[in-house]
């Protein structure tokens, strides 16, 4: 089918979703969670292909991330039946108003419609935007990577026979047959068709994104986190924390890249810093880029102009000193991609201050900027991390996958 | 100054702006009234300048709407203080979750930042916007049309005085200098500078937007609104709003544009409409346009292909007969621009179908479309009428202004 074709088809299938019951939809997510078990080895077999083809050309991250196992499926398939667990965001009224007219004004909350998702080689990915965007009562349509595209396929057959045994049209879930650039641009401009588009994957695919959409987007993911230790910190809870959200899984966006310190307590804490992150980490040093004040206290690179506006992900830390927390909030106003942010401070009002003042999806006081996530926050799911304001910020759960609209009961009321 | 400069500008005083606590505002507000009325003989003196230029280059009904007056200075400023009365739509906690691990999460309404508003000739929407963005805690920078600039830089020059005497930046509401189109475009890709642009004016502008824009834009305004009336009907009540939906106000958004007529009820329902909209209405007859059925019942003219997919904004009617009330809902889901629909029918069971499945920011039972507006739906004010589905539709009141963040707040929790 041509990418118009799925378009056409998924919008066919809208109402049909958008009217599902809670029940007829959680039944097509348990069905869609055995169907993938059942085709196990055909989704292993078309994942091996993936890899075959794949090796050489990518790197060995993206092939593990590409890569499926029996353990793998069971918990793609464990993560739909939690979905299915979860409330239905639909239907529900947020809010009443009675005029005086007489008039009653029900704000409800109801299906995007058709979401689109461009993402990279994760093959997860596929069953976990299927899930959510079908308890969120929209259909989705997939468009994955090249690399992927074998196991997508192979994921996306088991849970369109799984939709179709609860009685929902298999058009709720689509992947796009095109793997070319072309029909990532036919779904970033379908108007009329496309009532969402989620981009994930890195800098370079939001980017283009944004560029050329004429759909809705939200922007998802990119992360350059700051941790501030202020000069009224715990330096042994700003330690712990930096730590873990440096270290812990350099790869996502909600790690930290930059550090920045209070110059009065720069010359107690950043040997800290050199000690737990370098020094201890023999096997895995992580690489430090230091503004001129840092580097006369503490060894490491000197920071590049770069540096600070640099998502590394990697084991690499950029570190500058400031002087006061205004200072660091100005810093991070100017170079942050609007993700997370930490201060690590025990002065109730520097905290407060810096909560008012930072402009980003999530502030932390006294906690790393690594629960900047869909499970940690409760949601209980999540289909990314929103950067952008318009709609959604940080973790987007199923909420967040819906919009309302408002019901207006009369009695022949004119105006 | 540039419009860089001007966007440079209302980033530097974004912070004042997020942090200005409610009464400093309010007071900035009731300043600004004032100011609007000590220079209304300024504001006439440059309105008259802009009428003489613009008078033969644009039409009557603009000519008008560019027109100001004392008493239209004065409710511009009654406006204002009206806003000032709204409340503050800033740092309200919207939702607290505990986590098990001590973190507290706390989502907090925050201001968007920076509000861009392209418009065009209505000098009134300066002062409105103003007054909206300023209560939300953003700083406002608006680029009318060329045939208001002047009218509306006296606005914004009496405005600006007024936050100077209320102790805030008067960069929190400035008006691009520039109104060549280029000006328009720079707001539209001003990524970092512009955290929201609003277009309010023909489809051309919006159009030319969501094409351009890289910054989130809200869509406003474009209304093919329908009224479907059912066999279930009260004919008298469908009577009543229809010509209401059509004649009450015809060149705005919430007019309708079409009636679909249930065949069962043509033959009665058509010669009340004909009656009412036109024969009664001898010196402003709507104009109908017919599709076969209805021009075998009553005498208009023939519709044409384009007749249900046009915003007439005018005293024009397309009529379509349907088999029932899913043919009238499909009909809609393709012609509709999803603002705002009715469905006139005294049947409980038909009109909770229409309203499950007409996909539009407000549908009606039993009243007018004409409804959908900020200060019918009680909110006290509006920045417009949202037909997308990203953040907010329908009437955008100061809530939809805001946007939200999490702050975290722990005890040096790691993960």
């Amino acid at each position: 089918m041509t990418t118009l074709e799925i378009l056409l088809a998924a919008k066919s299938a809208k109402r049909a979703l958008a009217t599902a019951d809670t029940e007829t939809k959680n039944r097509a997510l348990c069905r869609m969670a055995d169907a993938l078990i059942e085709d196990s080895a055909a989704i292993l077999s078309e994942n091996a292909a993936d890899l075959e083809q794949a090796r050489g050309s990518i790197t060995e991250v993206m092939l593990d991330r590409l890569r499926l196992t029996k353990p793998r499926i069971e918990g793609m398939a464990a993560g739909i039946r939690d979905v299915a667990k979860l409330p239905d965001p639909v239907g529900k009224v947020l809010r009443t108003v009675r005029r005086p007219n007489g008039l009653t004004i029900e704000r409800v909350s109801v299906p995007m419609g058709v979401i689109a998702m461009i993402y990279e080689s994760r093959p997860n990915v596929t069953s976990d935007a299927a899930a959510l965007a079908l308890k969120a009562g929209s259909c989705c349509v997939l468009r994955c990577g090249k690399e992927a595209h074998r196991s997508a396929l192979a994921i996306v057959n088991a849970m369109q026979r799984g939709l179709e045994q609860a009685g929902l049209p298999k058009q709720a879930v689509q992947l796009v047959e095109d793997t070319s650039r072309a029909s990532a641009n036919e779904l970033m401009t379908a108007r009329g068709f496309v009532d969402l588009l989620i981009p994930r994957g890195g800098a370079g695919l939001i980017r283009a994104c944004v560029d050329n959409a004429t759909v809705p987007v939200l922007e998802t993911g990119t992360g350059i986190c700051h941790i501030y230790v202020d000069k009224d910190a715990d330096l042994e809870k700003a330690i712990n924390i930096l730590e873990n959200a440096k270290c812990s899984r350099p790869s996502v966006c909600n790690a930290a890249e930059v550090c920045l310190v209070h110059r009065e307590i720069a010359k107690v804490f950043l040997p800290m810093v050199y000690d737990r992150l370098v020094r201890s980490r023999a096997e895995c040093p992580v690489e430090l880029r230091l503004d001129e004040n840092c580097a006369a206290i503490i060894p490491g690179m000197p920071a590049g102009t770069q540096d600070f506006d640099t998502e590394f992900l990697d084991y690499i830390l950029a570190i500058r000193s400031v002087d006061s927390a205004d200072e660091a909030i100005s810093h991070i106003a100017a170079h942050s991609t609007g993700h997370s942010e930490a201060i690590i401070t025990e002065n109730a009002k520097t905290a407060e201050t810096f909560v008012q003042a930072v402009d980003s999806a999530a502030v932390y006081v006294n906690a790393s900027t690594r629960f900047t996530d869909g499970g940690e926050f409760g949601l209980g799911c999540e289909m990314g991390i929103s950067t952008q304001k318009l709609h959604a910020r940080g973790p987007m759960g199923l909420e967040e996958l819906t919009t309302y609209h408002y019901v207006i009961h009369g009695d022949g009321q004119t105006r």
